[in-house]
């Protein structure tokens, strides 16, 4: 039954009701999909290893839809170059992730190593090489210990309960596991998705990665399309563009074995499937930016008012990593000129008089002009684990969000001691 | 006697040696010049003022030719608003300054309280207020104390020998007082300049003042364009490009008391001008970066090779203002690997296989293949106060030289209770 096929009006607003429904599944990563296989193991790769994770193999059973986001950056990664190339196709059947490494800045050996990745992943599955997309994440500049990488391929056994192994495998500094599910369009397919990455107060740390699967059977350029939509309301909210490290990558697989009608633009399920794949995909932007090195606050910026949609986005994206505003709610110091000065320099339209500023519910300044306020009150709202900033620019109808965390002493000890 | 003027080429030789030299004058600063009287005084502003200066005005016997940058922020503070507007007539007479608080998003009042600080400054001296500039640096957000200000102003005295204690009264969170002065043009005339800032590891924490004065005789126009060539190679070599506060300002202003040829465009005396002005701005400016906030060591990266001069310039404000190359040179850690993302992500061209990589004199990457090398040394190179960091890119001519300081953790907790 598909709401066109309706034959009264408040039967049609029934179905469409549970049609938008979203609904996160406990516990789900992404073998939470029908036919997605997933396994890890511990290769020693990573310098204090002990027996942690650090690679892993995500399969389907079904060959896969498959769109990519890769990194902006002019230098790139082997596995970013070799999966690129390999995603012209749009299909993809197999993923193979190591964590401890980047394999970034290694050359023609490089090359040759994430190639010499794919092909034991795909003759341990019995696949082609062709059909295997490879990540890698980690220190830039040293080569794959391959011997350690041989064996860990192997060690790997897939199952479909796998998922959340593989959430771990991929982890560098991460400290919890970045993983969700989520069942939509009235329970005819379910999305998973898995990310890493933890370094975010300056977003050149983005060192991210993530992979997303699907059960919903999905036209090629659609599902491109999708993706591209979810990143830039999320991976891209807590980011800044441009700031992106050798090995970033958003991958998204659909297997297509829920059997519902192939998703493509203006399907009925067209909305529903991009709304499920943006509250995935913002699900796991926020686990990274509350994950942040160091980080012990999630900030959520919210700009309206702005001029158009572009302005509103850059100027919560400025806000958010702007490192005097982290340091202020680090110290919950009701510092709200930062906020105000960052809107300033961001580049967008902004008239002081115009703007109202807002930490929590309490209101700092209206029109440009400060308010008396209760800084015990305002120190209780930068003390939560999440603080919420609002500015309305008072222009237009443009909106945003963006998120980041605050900037810790923990920060610096973290990132200056990386490889030593 | 003019280099135009001699009749042989030995003897033009070494005039034009003479004319290109700059002399540093042991314990310069902005009262060196002839003519320049300055003085501050405890107004008890700042915070934790104690009898800390905190208020300073700095006056020119003759009146200035003056030219001014400001900041690009769109919220620029009261001062920076009126000293744009008075700045127009292209002279100036005297400069009142304030630290601990910015009078900045301080609506009406704010205008009304810049105002009143040129009125009280021009009543004291005898001058036109429209002859007065003013500025002032701290917390945004807080009015300013007027009435301390009124006190504080009425304290002062000038003197020939109160550059120094104008310097002192401009800082905020700097560690040490930032002032030079250069002999220059055969001795002809002199150039002094003061600077505040010190939080550069965000580059929006470059909340600068600079004020210089020169006894040469320069015309207006000269004078804006030598000033922002100043500026290009200098301040805005260590703070990126449009991450600027609400309060900057970079003032210079020249009274002619030198009686040397007045300078214009095409002057025989107009590059070792310029190069004087150049060599005052950059010590400024490499002295801001070396105490940014919490740092231990001056990083200096210079780009060689970019496919254009526009280029260079980026690549090496990218790499210097980068938290991961910052904390890992606090830690004398040496990833590499995060220099050459840095530049990978700074939007110029790049080509991986031409890439050479140098930290002190040695050289970790060449032709973008990493080369072993012995860690004891790099980490002694990191280990020192000035901390080279040189990029080849082997495309073209451009070239440039960019400054900025390690972050460490006590950058975080200065900024993390700023106004606490």
């Amino acid at each position: 039954m598909r709401p066109g096929d309706c034959l009264d009006s408040i039967y049609c607003d029934i179905v469409l009701i549970m049609e938008t429904e979203v609904q996160f599944i406990p516990e789900g990563c992404i073998t939470s999909p029908r036919g997605f296989h997933a396994g890890a193991a511990c290769a020693g790769i990573k310098k204090k290893a002990g027996d942690a994770l650090d690679i892993g193999i995500l399969f389907s059973e079904a060959p896969c839809v498959a769109a990519a986001l890769f990194t902006s950056n002019r230098i790139k990664a082997a596995p970013v170059v070799l999966s690129q190339q390999r995603l012209q196709t749009g299909r993809a059947v197999a993923v193979v992730v190591n964590s401890g490494c980047a394999n970034a800045c290694t050359g023609g050996q490089g090359m040759d190593d994430a190639v010499e990745m794919t092909e034991l992943t795909a003759k341990g599955i019995g696949i082609l090489p062709e059909d295997v997309v490879v990540a890698s994440t980690g220190v830039i500049g040293m080569p794959l210990p391959m011997e350690k990488i041989r064996t860990g391929i192997g060690k790997i056994v897939l199952s479909s309960e796998g998922g959340h192994d593989f959430t771990r495998a991929i982890m560098t500094t991460d400290t919890v596991p970045k993983e969700v599910a989520v069942r939509a369009g009235d329970n005819r397919f379910t999305i998973g998705g898995v990310a890493k990455g933890s370094g975010m107060i300056h977003p050149d740390l983005a060192t991210m990665l993530c992979f997303v699967t699907t059960d919903a059977s999905v036209e090629t350029d659609f599902l491109r399309a999708a993706l591209k939509n979810a990143v830039e309301v999320s991976f891209n909210m807590v980011s800044v563009d441009g700031d992106t490290s050798t090995n970033d990558m958003v991958l998204v697989m659909a297997n297509g074995l829920s059997g519902n009608e192939t998703i493509s633009p203006g399907s009925w399920q067209a909305d529903i499937f991009q709304q499920a794949l943006n509250q995935v995909c913002i699900h796991l932007a926020k686990a990274i930016a509350r994950d942040g090195e160091g980080a012990t606050r999630l900030i959520e910026v919210t700009i309206s008012g702005a001029a158009n949609p572009a302005e509103a986005r850059l100027a919560a994206r400025t806000v958010a990593g702007s490192s005097l505003v982290k340091t202020a709610v680090h110290g919950s110091d009701p510092n709200w000129g930062r906020i105000i000065a960052a809107v300033g320099r961001s580049g967008v339209e902004v008239i002081e008089s115009k703007i109202d500023l807002f930490i929590g519910d309490i209101c700092l300044v209206k029109g440009g002009c400060p308010l008396p306020f209760d800084s015990r009150k305002v120190v209780k709202v930068l003390d939560g684990s999440e603080v919420p900033v609002a500015l309305s620019l008072g222009l237009g109808d443009g909106a945003a969000t963006a998120w980041g965390c605050d900037l810790s002493e923990e920060y610096v000890t973290i990132n200056s001691q990386y490889t030593t």
